[in-house]
């Protein structure tokens, strides 16, 4: 399989504004499509950007591992600066402490049944592992449902704007005393701030949400008589502008980026590290052109602040309108490419893409390809 | 694991109308979630009633495997009266045909490079292989790299009103006969009527659409000497109106239904064999409540017939109105189900949830449960 290198101009078009991409990519001769290809080099370039400055602002970099489910993946993100991992899953956990991953955070309020309790005994035997909780029920399922409460480390989820988990802020002392008093102990508080992605005015606001909301949950903590050594807060778009007594940010998509991630400019067209190879498979409706990327390859995930599903790379302002589960249909009104062309599409949102493939394909800049695992892929529960 | 039965009343809310939901469905004490349920006895009648209700009008049933992209699912379908298999990438072909599966249609014009000519010579001398063209181009392709073109049977798509792939009608014989002169053996003319899922009202019409089509298509064929003796036809909401000169149908989503379906009036509520198991994890936010099924287990999907990506079976009217990956939030006015509450959605489109799990988990009325492995989850080259 041969590597060339293609410099290629494609404008995304939003509602709100365009953006123009300018990137290298790649193209693999007789690839399989539809592949996810990532390039390494644009990765590696992240991750590095990423930790180096969180690093400088003295927050700790504990990325979030459901974007890419791939051990290697996180042992790069680990060799170049992450302080421990955060996972979705139990699953997810799993698969990362049999991969020798001795700091992780789950940060969801999991519900805990009698299997959940029993996974998180063991996993907590295993590794630094903690936990979000939002309710006293939830806490009290944690207390009861564990043999080793006292293992685990809780981290009590706040609401910093985006209405989604997480107590208000000014009762998280209350609910830290109440786990407490459970005989669990607890860290720190954390939030997501994911109201940044209602367009790219929100994401400076929702970061100063997120830092009010972590420093008045940590003062009522202490209040409470408890300390939080933890103040965890971020996304991809809101991190950029943490600081304040924030001590660790959790992005995860920012080790890719994605069409979402450039329409709020959390990232730069060079910065697009993942892409769906497809090729054109029907030209036979005038006005537009089929490639074998559907739902199944690109998910339907729409964004607000973007048109259909995905931009075509290689031609300036052709995006995917309409999907079947294996057509993606291209409103096109030029001449359209012929059937068999290849064809690279960035995703509006890359989290949910990589969960649908088994693995990667690899390519560097100048090197040969190479495949990496999507170790966690469906690891729902 | 115990199985418990209970009746359960929901009402989902399209758009354009209410549909009320009476089924009887299962708890799995235990079970992890996010999962994905199948009731057997109603997979069981789904498939008896299609074939039996095709038969009876002289139309061979082709179930398109898509949906379940299960051997064992196949099998079934197969004993109980289905004449073939329909299958949308060659690694669903490759899965299929190892499980003893000898008569399938690829029914996509699939671009043939050097890499799927080799697997389709593999796998035409292991079954009966059919595969879409739509253009002259694709035909040469598979002519030119295929070591025995004369393995395959061809089916020339076409365009009965769907827009997405497929020749006209009226140029279908040109096209066939075009095939012929490359060596390539042409057996029919297919059409997918998609068109039908704009509504209740477009189904009629669309079934009508296909059937006109395809004896346009196979009048055209004739007239350059090619006879198509496979006419086939068909999406769920179509295959209950397809007559005349049809000699086939494809339908898939029939075995499980969904929510889309049911809104269509392609399935009545007590013909849902498919919901996903999701648990309350949060209830912090008034007005709505947190499940532990989002993007990654539901997709994204949305459907202009349906509010939300999915109906909370035990609660009357309340639809997930909000996804991240791992939370969905139901709004909600009343007082919220507690924390730790077992539930189950609808999902909007059952075929892409499908694509997301590794098995389903089974139970039949009044026994317990098993599991059927999603043998083709993610083959999609």
């Amino acid at each position: 399989m041969s590597l060339h290198l293609r410099a290629h101009s494609t404008t995304i078009r939003p509602h709100c504004k365009e953006v123009t991409i300018i990137s290298e990519t790649w193209t693999l001769d007789d690839i399989a499509t539809p592949s996810l290809l990532i390039n390494l080099d644009v990765v590696e370039a992240n991750l590095t950007r990423m930790a180096d400055s969180l690093h400088s602002r003295h927050i700790a970099l504990r990325p979030h591992v459901k974007t890419h489910k791939s051990v290697d993946l996180a042992r790069l993100q680990r060799a170049l600066g992450a302080d421990g991992i955060t996972v979705a899953t139990i699953g997810e956990a799993e698969v990362f402490v049999a991969a020798g991953f001795d700091d992780l955070f789950l940060a969801l309020p999991l519900w805990t049944t009698p299997r959940v309790a029993a996974k998180l005994d063991r996993l907590s035997k295993l590794a630094k592992l903690r936990i979000g909780v939002d309710s006293l029920r939830g806490a009290q399922a944690l207390a009861t449902q564990l043999r080793a409460p006292a293992e685990l480390e809780i981290m009590i989820e706040i609401d910093s704007g985006q209405h989604r988990t997480g107590t208000q802020p000014d009762q998280a002392g209350e609910l830290a005393a109440g786990c407490q008093s459970l005989g669990l102990r607890v860290v720190g508080v954390f939030t997501h701030g994911g109201h940044s992605y209602a367009g790219a005015d929100a994401v400076k606001r929702a970061a100063a949400d997120e830092m009010a909301a972590l420093e008045i949950a940590s003062s009522s903590l202490h209040a409470h008589g408890v300390e939080a050594k933890v103040l965890s807060a971020g996304s991809s778009p809101t991190v950029d502008n943490l600081g304040g007594t924030v001590t660790e940010a959790r992005p995860g998509t920012y080790i890719f980026n994605d069409r979402q991630q450039v329409a709020l400019g959390a990232a730069t067209p060079d910065q697009l590290a993942a892409v769906v190879a497809t090729r054109v498979i029907s030209t036979a409706v005038p006005g537009q052109f089929v490639i074998d990327a559907g739902s199944k390859a690109l998910t339907a995930e729409r964004s607000a602040l973007l048109d259909g599903f995905g931009a075509i790379i290689e031609l300036d302002g052709a995006i995917v309108t309409r999907l079947s589960e294996h057509h993606g249909v291209v409103t096109y009104q030029g001449t359209p490419p012929q059937e068999g062309t290849l064809l690279h599409v960035i995703p509006n949102h890359i989290c949910t893409v990589v969960n649908l493939y088994d693995h990667f394909e690899v390519s560097r800049s100048g090197q040969t390809s190479d495949s990496i695992t999507i170790d966690a892929r469906g690891h729902l529960t």
